[in-house]
């Protein structure tokens, strides 16, 4: 049935029945693909019928859905004409595992960090106001994205224009449903059926059913479960209203009817409003249903068991970083771990294992978090927020203002930092080098290999600044290098054999660099690496030491531009140094998704391109050279 | 009586008609030292009696009190020993007008963009619990720094963790208090007197008086108003208790004797809470009550009458833009101007007068406004965010995540770009380069006066992306310049005489380099002045002309570290085009507050220090060449 939905209309004509085997159809599909190319799997299954619904009750392309964070919009594709291309999902030239512009007109709005939807929404409303016309404009947004302030911002501003605009809440946390649930359906039905002003009388009534008192809400716990619980409890004068929204719900996010119902009563409000829906995610594959979290973000699988697929695999940095922490906590215990929402993909859930007391999960905050650590190490604690590179362009101004004007012993811990992979553009860190380096007194650390993150960690104990440490995902070992001695900041070294061409590279770069190395050795050029693993401050005694007879490159997986390879070439300028011949890294333009090795080529950032690059280059001035 | 006082402590044994006269003091001196120096005026003159409150109930430096935006700290300095200094205040050298740790042990964590309180003093709080200390911890923050999104995600989490600490709500809008008087009043005496528990019950019965039900708050607007009415109408389980903190109030800020007494009950709750204290802007001196605006950050006046003192006065620039913008608008309706709470400020009055229909004003939410700036922009607007550079850090990954990758036709207009003045550290615009140049995509503008800043508006509408345009808060005019012309970016002019030793400058460092030219001819040196007014993409056509006949030399009033000389130098290094001889910047270390061109002395970059580096590196080099 899949095959012949081409475009959202084709879905008016169907039947109920037809719609739940459509469900089956894109589950099936959806499963499939994942277990072959990796992705978003648990939030996509859940979002089936929410998905179906919308597109029935809204007319896209004219009305506007923005969906928060994106990866949940595989439903979306499917059923807007790119059903032919979805086994192409999220490989090198396929098409996104979020939305983008350039793929479908039915994707208006492109996303990919979490809790901006109703902030994009409202412009759109306002654009649509502006321009006098009529289409309806909604935000889909996850009840964990609704932890970023971003998303009270834009609720407050929305409710405070009163701009005609709908939020979809995607709450997938059924954990308390049931707590909630005889009131949710009656609610609905309230607040669909009667209108709004008689609703609100009845419910005053309502509140007094002990169930969803204060007791309960003390009962549960963690961040994102509270703000729900607040929400779920938002039935009078509460959250949303206090915004200026109006609240619908909550409603059955797998039960079409329902959700249809309620979409076209919200269609018709002439103010903003919140639709509640409740969704499970991973629904209708019970290995996703029952290990939501394995399944969030996964590696390819095998259906029937929800296994993984072994590949052959490198350590997790992640997993290097939390053990190291949880073992330095045993002799400090000023150590204090925090996450935003990452604790899986950060690695943190190692050191939770053993100090559970001891991380703290803030939700998706990456602002509070860098200013509370801030407050953390004003406090005299020590402070480790670990967090993606891309998602730390959030806490980009608290970082300056309240960790390094003070001069905080904050450490930021970058995970995939770099180009990433298959979650393309809005995933890759290559900007954290250009945003830490102009800052003063920042230490910036990228360690080659896992074993110089352990030292460069336990370093961070000894010294009282702000400190950032960059890695990737993974990578690969130096096993011939000692790494077992002290870390010893802006200190470099010269990892192979000692030549005039020298290699400076940086953190994943240094394996690459060595490979290099072995290429030039073949066309009779003989390089050397040396590990700059104090990105600031350089190690100026070691430039100091060169000369004119030396010949620089500089290798960093990062924009060139605010990079290593310029904050080197600085130093190089303002004294009798050579600057480098040729800087390697990401030049001026968007990366896009796809296979790790696949981007990088496209880069010029491969082995045998650098080589060939540098073989040419030492040519070319050896010619220059001779006819001089 | 004020000289007496050298702690805190000396508050303790004065009685309330002491204290009344104390306050008259602390006013007068604040009144009088910022009618000579300049500073924020209004919020310090409302917070007399809170800042005396707080001081005699909780004990400094052992407990911590954090103040939010830190310009209403003028009080807290004058009890806590620095009533000696307080005439330097804002001069250089001379105290800050923000709180500073190397000050005062009772400065416990800086602050001067809003927003960051709670979460530093929920980090302090942790900070405390984890090292089994007993201070109390305290926040204080303004209503309209509450619109931020940072302080709910804070409040999210402390509410969540029930980590006992208190937030002081300081609001200081008084139009809409007369509503809810009668209430707050019994609200306070209820909730303080009574407990918890028992006010419960009792507010259940109080919410049917008619006075703050829904018509309420509707009928009121503002941003940051609804706010406040949400706040203010949250008695039963409304906005804060959603939150997980346990809400006070109103009490009446103004009287020592109510705040204290609510502060000590306050100290006893184990729980977060929110003590909402209504203050008056300007209190105590009618100039400042009458127009609190235009005392909130202030230049010199005369007291009596509160003009401002006569200074000669460059044009400012956001007037400048607004009024560009708003003769834009004449003849193109997709025009929309952005602020976030700072119409003022950025000179979007003058464009509200004219078009009030087309300015949004999202309050203190910078992440919100860029993402609702990119939503307006795909839906087919213009929109232009006029902000302060620093304040522009908040929206950074708003930038580049939802702006940049989309190429969406979002203008943000930097004020006070470059080195600011007597604000200080946090208010400089001094990363902006840093952060945009990197972004692909971005056009990065910076006008050397303000007749090209006209030109560059009314070329953003010829194009299609996004476009940085930074600037000062004013600047000297090139009167001489013709920029009648259409802006052409990507192209860069000589605007002096022609010369081999070439002065690359931007922004305002144009003007500056004009005049070192004046003093290098003096010196026998002749050199000329390259407008780079576009920064990104460089005038590669300009650069391919030279050669190594020509000395580059490049000026900003920026970071090195990111700016425009090394973004410059990565073009020469991969041309054949020699390398700046010296890049003019600002080196790695923050800059303090005092007169601007004080600061630009101590950067090494007033004309003549300029002038004299040129001149020596142009004689070393020639001394160089002839020992060859």
């Amino acid at each position: 049935m899949l095959e012949n939905i081409h475009s959202p209309r084709d879905l008016d004509k169907l039947s109920y029945d037809q719609l739940d085997q459509l469900a089956r159809e894109i589950r099936e599909v959806m499963v499939t693909t994942v277990s072959e190319n990796g992705g978003h799997l648990a939030s996509n299954l859940g979002v089936v019928e929410l998905t179906l619904a919308l597109h029935r009750v809204f007319h896209m392309p004219e009305d506007k859905i923005v969906f928060d964070v994106g990866h949940q919009s595989y439903v979306h594709k499917l059923i807007t004409g790119r059903y032919e291309q979805f086994s192409t999902l999220r490989t090198y030239g396929g098409i996104s595992g979020f939305p983008k512009r350039c793929e479908s007109e039915y994707d208006c709005f492109e996303t990919g960090h979490a809790s901006t939807a109703i902030s994009a929404a409202l412009g759109l409303a306002r654009a649509r106001d502006f321009r006098k016309e009529k289409y309806q404009v909604l935000a889909v947004v996850g009840d964990g994205a609704l932890t970023g302030g971003m998303c009270y911002e834009a609720l407050n501003d929305a409710g405070n224009s009163q701009t005609r605009m709908i939020v979809i809440l995607n709450d997938n946390e059924m954990s308390i449903a049931p707590n909630v649930g005889a009131l949710s359906n009656y609610l609905t039905q309230l607040r669909i059926s009667c209108g709004w002003q008689s609703a609100k009388s009845r419910i005053r009534h309502l509140r007094r059913i002990p169930l969803i008192g204060r007791p309960l809400y003390r009962m549960i716990h963690g961040t994102k479960q509270l703000l729900r619980t607040a929400v779920v409890r938002d039935t009078g004068n509460g959250f949303f209203e206090a915004l200026g929204f109006e609240y619908f719900g909550p409603i059955n996010g797998h039960d079409l009817a329902s959700m249809e119902k309620a979409f076209k009563q919200a269609a018709k409000t002439r103010v903003p409003c919140v639709l509640h829906v409740l969704t499970k995610k991973g629904y209708g594959y019970h290995q996703a249903e029952d290990r939501p979290e394995a399944f969030h973000g996964t590696p390819p699988f095998y259906i029937e068991t929800g296994d993984r697929i072994a590949v052959p695999k490198k350590p997790s940095w992640g997993h290097v970083m939390a053990d190291t922490l949880a073992r330095m906590c045993e002799t400090d215990a000023r150590i204090v771990a925090l996450t935003a929402a990452m604790k899986l993909g950060t690695g943190l859930d190692h050191f939770a294992e053993r100090y559970p007391g001891r991380l703290i999960d803030v939700g998706i905050a990456e602002e509070h978090a860098a200013t509370m650590a801030a407050g953390l190490a004003a406090g005299g604690m020590r402070p480790y927020f670990a967090v993606y590179s891309s998602f730390y362009q959030r806490c980009y101004d608290q970082m300056i203002h309240d960790v390094a004007m003070q001069h905080l012993p904050v450490v930021f811990l970058l995970d995939r930092s770099g180009i990433g992979g298959e979650d393309g553009q809005t995933h890759h860190g290559l900007f954290d080098f250009a945003a830490t380096l102009p800052v003063p007194g920042m230490t910036v650390l990228a360690p080659s290999c896992s074993r110089e993150l352990v030292s460069m960690l336990e370093w961070t104990l000894k010294q009282d600044g702000p400190c950032v440490i960059r890695y990737a995902k993974s990578g690969d070992e130096l096993s011939k290098i000692d790494f077992s001695g002290p870390f010893t900041p802006g200190k470099w070294e010269i990892i192979n054999e000692k030549a005039d061409t020298m290699l400076f590279a940086v953190g994943s770069m240094v394996p690459r660099a060595l490979k290099v190395c072995d290429l030039l050795a073949e066309k009779g050029i003989p390089a050397c690496v040396v590990n700059c693993s104090t990105v600031k401050p350089l190690d100026t005694a070691f430039l100091d030491s060169l000369d004119g007879n030396h010949s620089i490159f500089t290798l960093e997986e990062h924009m060139l531009t605010g990079g290593f390879g310029l904050y080197l070439t600085k130093y190089c300028m303002e004294h009798p140094i050579p600057v480098p011949r040729k800087c390697f890294g990401v030049e001026d333009g968007f990366i896009q998704h796809g296979n790790h090795e696949l981007l990088m080529k496209d880069a010029g950032l491969d082995e045998e391109q650098i080589a060939e690059t540098i073989a040419r280059i030492m040519k070319e001035e050896q010619l220059t050279w001779l006819t001089r």
